[in-house]
């Protein structure tokens, strides 16, 4: 199968090649990257400088994608993967259609399902609004029979990824709903803010530090409301805080809902255990186990574990995923698997590497 | 003034000392260490090497106060920091009060009112009970009033002092009480889990990594809900998870109250900023700028700010401190300003160090 | 093939754990620890809970090897794993070899050929000096012919990794010796120094801090001096310093020679690129461009660099390897590939996890 | 007293503003910033927030400095720190002069003697080669006598206040020279690199990963060269190699000399001590401790050890500053103490910020 990556040196894209590198049968043929056309790609990414199947790869303008199609269309990429900016893939992905290559976003672009929405959240217009409805929201645990039908899918945002399997099983059930609030504090490192020279993300500011930002609105916001009150078949009130942790890579996602209002606490686990019994991507933790993101670095895992403050009467949810992995890179070629018709696992990476 | 450190290699009784190192007027006659009795201070804390009034000092084992007092009373201090291990206070405390010295302990053994309380968060019956009326709960913003005549000061727990700080003029004006949860999402650095050489304060293990602890219970909740009730003059419902964080230095609250049962979001910004304008360690925040932990790293800072999330009807009051600073010695050093006298920010740290 | 590993918890066990996980025609039969014998191994290791191969392994008690071997022979492992602590593997690799099976030491037990100098570096006599002639030190690079053969393979350490395959080069051409020294300031993550909770690996001292240790000897240093002099079949004068780096995993060499006593720059350049020509894990780096640790985080490759300081008339070498990996578990795995007859690729991964 | 600060915004300048915060008879009466002229000091530095002294400072446009003087001339500073750019002090340090003011100038744009050093370490003529034989290489060890004289002081860079006063005592016996080569293997935080946004200082770049840079030459490499040379009134052959840690604060230098072509080690060691023994600021280690950068982070101390590698025959001095307080902030405090006949160790911090 022959691969493209567009946006090949930013923090997601050169994710998605390090997992191809090791799986079985993949062929990438092109990659692109607007800021370094005509350089190679292992010049580029030295890390992956050792995977003999990059060695020739040189990046591309991704202006010239029509041209490689029609001069030189046995190399033509079969499935594109989208890793570029917020609001590139509005124009890019119906090119990519065009040209009759299917494509995997992993920008924000095709998420939502409401064209309103972009304006609100991502400040610009819909420039393809006609594909939102085709669009298929990338989450195999939700939409897995969707999914290889799919000729454009929406990879979902790395909090979303682990908002939404948190919440899952209790939205499933109706146990998730507008009278009471879900409150959901997340914490991610530093890649999830890529790979742009913003004072942010610098060293010096990010390490030894820890913030909360976009505390009054961030744009993983409706994704989550969108697919979990498709669950729910009702509104939900999720109130969700981003904060910056000094660590490279993972998301820590903990959520609390009053407890009063739900089933037992050992009937809930039950719930989930059940829910997630046939899952092998979703690891519900064993009771007492706390999630740590180190558990899951470099793999597409997302460990959820349940605990009942019993003196507040909450119940809190506690899961981790690796951003770039599951919340990008691992589980957009879970996609690729799912479109192409592969075993949702081949060259999904099992074990983290820890420390 | 002449001072004693019981505990001086510690975190804590470290970080005491080096705020004492420029405080005016002081003079450590007396520091103790089990571990490391006969060692000359400095070759055990070489970080303090360059302060002249260290440089004759020999760690002494606390066995030995009793003697100290009565071969060379001229050396005996005035005031104590207790900063050893939870526990170790209880049988300290009264051995220093009958030398006649005043005690600010930075452990836990002093902080609660009821005596029922230490068997189930502390694990141990308390050996001096008859002590915990008369140790007055050492934040200066609620009982600034009565340190000075105290003999005994119980310094705040680090997540209290974000928590109860971050919610005392809400808790003040009744706005805080048992229909509705208050739910404190909390990040500390590695630095407040001590010196002790545990495997989860390891390098490898905290580094690229995050996740809560003892996520259904921790020593520190009651302390909060003590102080807050007292405030509010009626029990509370309040939720309080700990999270680790690869930092070395810094606590966060993110904290979270249900908007539609408090008044408008611009009458609770007033009320903090009257409540503290005239407190000279805590910041209100202007709206919009979020707190940071390096902006106060060895400062006795609290900042706070408030958010309101228009969405989901949440109040967010968000707020930093540092752990070993303010949430520690810092406040105990405040704590001594206030049981001798001086002004309260004698010797305290105004700028933090940032980066 | 089946596969023992003993310390199977410890860093460098649980690394050959992770690796194995994805090698094809691997199956882990036997995984042991004395602290946590009978627990289940995914208990103990979470992160790798996600591996189906290990979902039933319990550690058992390396006392009872020969027990299993008798009870149960077809489980009995062909090759194992020796992850354990300095001098444990004197006692222990004898009873593997007794019982049929291969052994890959991870420790520096069979290391230096002299016995003479284990009191001197490990501060114990050699228990099994008799092996010490059979080991095969299992640098690919250097012993590929040998290794094949061995029963025992001395897995070489960390440092040694990094220094030799830099100098090999040299000195296989006569070009080290003893007139000029050779200085080399290496830098290791903190996960080299395992997994026990000594207060110098503690976050809270390695975090933002940066020292050397051990500056007037380490254990590597003969192991070093061994593999190079016998390439360059005369003494060596080589000054080894190792610091602390505040990250989990990488090791940097920063080698220094007089460039007056060498051979042209370009010229020497010419050599290393010929020597490594057709290795495959060793990537010497295009003029210019530095090596970082983070290029080859979880892979066994080798980066090596090499620049000029025309103003001193010094030669630097600058080469990074992955401590855990290409410094103990990948390397292990190319040396089970190699006693095992397979390619030496089998399983070892390529592409480097960045960030 | 009043002061200047120019680059007010920048790491230098903020920590320059930190430190004067807590000196006694210090009036910070102009801050500016080219980029945020108009903006409160302490909106722009939060950190600063709690310095009362601070609250009314408006940043201003350093082109105003003429005007300021007019207008305002009982505000104007009678001392500037020049915290801006290299490059940029070369035409702001003659108008600072010209307007009646003493100039501390943080870049390196006045440390180099020679004019034509320039263009060749800095990419750019000097704009003022006729300051350059006026300008007082600042650092207090060597050149106490001439400060208190100077209108413009030169403030060392990081990586030669650290070089420099390791080898000064060697330097000043006659014991460096041609022959034979003095190798300088320095490591930083990722501070020094400044608070531009440029790649290699984002946190997902450096954290958790290390290595050199500039490998064939850093501007700072004259500078160590000329104050050395000077000592030992002959050439020398030094060369410097700085590497990245992944750190806020801190540079370690280990420098590695012949041992065979000095005077005996114990000899050696009794150089430094006397060398060092009056000068506050200059710690040399008891034999066997190693420096650490966490033992001076926030100081003005420069930490030096000496240790014989026997086997090698090679002299390892080991030492360690704060690039930020040291290396630039608070040597240029020592500095103004001088030029305004102080005690030198007025406001400056004693004790280290550790953890």
């Amino acid at each position: 199968m022959r691969i493209g990556v567009i946006g090949a040196t930013g923090y997601t894209g050169s994710a998605v090649l390090g997992i191809l590198a090791q799986r079985p049968g993949t062929e990438v043929t092109v990659v692109t990257s607007r800021g370094e056309a005509g350089r190679a790609l292992t010049d580029s990414l030295p890390h992956l400088a050792g995977v003999p199947a990059y060695a020739g790869l040189v990046l591309e303008d991704p202006a010239d994608l029509e041209k490689i199609r029609e001069t030189d269309p046995g190399r033509f990429p079969e499935v594109f993967f989208l890793a570029v900016s917020h609001r590139a893939s509005m124009a890019l992905a119906p090119r990519i259609l065009a040209l009759g290559a299917k494509a995997i976003d992993l920008t924000g672009d095709f998420r939502l399902k409401s064209a309103a929405q972009y304006p609100v959240w991502y400040k610009a217009e819909h420039e393809s609004p006609e594909l939102l409805a085709e669009a298929v929201y990338g989450l195999p645990e939700l939409h897995r029979a969707e999914i290889p039908r799919a000729r454009l899918v929406a990879n979902p945002g790395c909090y979303p990824t682990c908002v939404i399997l948190s919440l899952a099983p209790l939205a499933e059930k109706g146990l998730l709903g507008p009278d009471s609030p879900v409150i959901c504090d997340c914490k991610s490192g530093v890649s999830g803010a890529g790979k742009s020279p913003v004072p942010s993300s610098l060293f010096s500011e990010a390490s030894d530090n820890f913030h909360a930002y976009k505390v009054t609105g961030h744009a993983h916001t409706p994704e989550m409301i969108q697919e979990l009150s498709l669950l729910a078949r009702r509104p939900l009130r999720l109130s969700f805080t981003p904060h910056l942790v000094p660590m490279n890579r993972g998301i820590e996602a903990t959520i609390y809902l009053d407890a009063e209002r739900l089933p037992p606490y050992q009937e809930i686990r039950g719930l989930y255990e059940l829910r997630y019994a046939s899952e092998r991507f979703v690891r519900v933790r064993p009771e007492g186990r706390v999630p740590e993101t180190a558990d899951v670095r470099g793999t597409n895992f997302c460990d959820v574990a349940l605990f009942l403050d019993e003196g507040a009467g909450i119940l809190k949810i506690v899961s981790v995923i690796d951003n770039l992995a599951r919340g990008a890179a691992s589980q957009a070629v879970v996609n690729l698997n799912l479109v192409s018709g592969e075993d949702e696992g081949l060259g999904i990476p099992l074990a983290a590497l820890r420390p």
